[in-house]
C-alpha cells in the first residue's frame, strides 16, 4: 500500500474521532437540541464538509457517543465476571468502575441527553434497550456468583442486579447536576453502600453456622 | 367582594393551572428545548397574552414545575418520618410513593428536562440542590429512626439515604425510557429489593441474640 494512502487513512480516523470528541463535550455542556453541526465542526478544527464525510445527520454522532458508551460500559462490567482471586474485591471494583466517569467527566452528561432522546428517537430507545438490557444479565450472573461464592446473601439476584442499575443511572444523575443535596460520593463508597448491607447478612448467616 | 371579581380571580387559577398542566405534558413529551411558549399556550387552550399574564419567560414555567415537583415530593417523603404503628410499612410505603409516578406519568420525562437544565440553568440548578438536601436529611433522619426501631442494621444511615435518592433517579429514568433491559419492576418492589438485605441483616442478628 502507498504511504500517502495509508496517510489519509489515518488521517480520517484521526478527524473522525475529533468530531466525535467535540460531538462528547459540546453535547455535555450545551445539550444536544442546542449544539449544532456547525459548533461541532468547528470545536474540533474542520468544516462540515468534514462532518458529512464521516456522519449524515446530528443523529448520527449521537448513535456513535451512545455506542461508545455502552460498549466501554459493557467491557467496565464483563470484568466482575472473572471472580477468581478474591471474588468479594473483584466485585466491588468491577461495580466502582461501572458507576465511575472520573476519566471522561463529559459522559454523565451526555448520558442525560441519551435519556431525553430515547423519549423521542426510537433508535437511541432501541439500542439502549439493548445496552441496559445486557448489563442487567451481567449483572444477574455476577451478584448470582457471588452470592453462590459465599461473598453475599441475596433473595433475588435479579433484584440486586436492578438497584445497582439503577443507582448507577441515579449517581450519573447527581454527577451531571453537581452532586445536589450534600458531598458527592466516591464510585467506590456507593457501591460499599449498596454491597455491606447484602455481605453484612452473608456475615452474620456465617457466624450463626459457625456457632451452630 | 363583588362576585364578578372572585369569579375573575378563579378564572385566573384555572389558566394558570391549564397553562402548568400543558407544560407538564410537552415538556415530557416533545422536551424543554423544543416546546415554545406559543404551543404550551394553544395546549392548553389559550393566547400568548394569557402565558405572559402568568409567567414572564418559559424558564418561569420551568421553575413552577420544579417547584411543584419538589414540593409534592417532600410531602410523601415526610410521611415515612411518622413511624408510629408499624415503622416498617410506614417507611416502605413512604419509600414507595416516593418512587411513584403513576398517578402522573409525564413527571419522569420532566425529570430527565429538569437535570439537563440544570447543568445549563444556574437557578434550576439550585433549586434542585435545595430539594435533594432535603430529602437527604428527611431520608437520613428516616433510616436513623428505623434503624433505631430494630427495623433494620444499618452501618450508615447517611449511605443508605444516598443509595434510595440515587434508585430514585434511575428509577425514573427507567420509567421515561421505557424500563430499558427488562420489565419495569414496581415501586414496592424497588423498595423491597433495596431494604430487604437491611431488615435481613436485623433480622439474623436478632436470631443470634436470642440464641445466646
Amino acid at each position: 500500500m502507498p504511504r500517502t494512502s495509508l496517510d489519509r487513512f489515518e488521517q480520517r480516523k484521526l478527524t473522525r474521532a475529533k468530531l466525535i470528541e467535540a460531538a462528547l463535550q459540546l453535547f455535555s455542556t450545551s445539550g444536544y437540541e442546542h449544539a449544532t453541526v456547525d459548533d461541532i465542526s468547528q470545536a474540533a478544527g474542520y468544516s462540515k464538509g468534514a462532518y458529512y464525510f464521516h456522519f449524515s445527520t446530528k443523529d448520527d454522532i449521537l448513535l456513535e457517543l451512545l455506542r461508545v458508551w455502552t460498549e466501554g460500559r459493557s467491557v467496565v462490567l464483563a470484568q466482575g465476571g472473572e471472580m477468581d482471586a478474591n471474588p468479594r474485591e473483584v466485585l466491588h471494583e468491577a461495580l466502582a468502575n461501572f458507576m465511575s466517569y472520573a476519566d471522561v467527566p463529559q459522559w454523565p452528561g451526555v448520558l442525560l441527553e441519551f435519556w431525553a432522546q430515547a423519549v423521542r428517537n426510537p433508535e437511541v430507545s432501541k439500542r439502549l434497550t439493548q445496552a441496559y438490557a445486557g448489563w442487567r444479565k451481567t449483572l444477574t450472573d455476577t451478584f448470582a456468583t457471588a452470592a453462590s461464592a459465599g461473598v453475599m446473601q441475596l433473595q433475588s439476584a435479579e433484584d440486586a442486579a436492578a438497584v445497582a442499575l439503577a443507582a448507577h443511572d441515579g449517581y450519573a444523575v447527581q454527577i451531571a447536576i453537581g452532586s445536589p443535596g450534600g458531598k458527592a460520593m466516591t464510585p467506590a463508597e456507593l457501591v460499599e453502600a449498596l454491597l455491606a448491607p447484602l455481605e453484612a447478612a452473608a456475615a452474620s448467616e456465617g457466624r450463626q453456622a459457625a456457632a451452630r
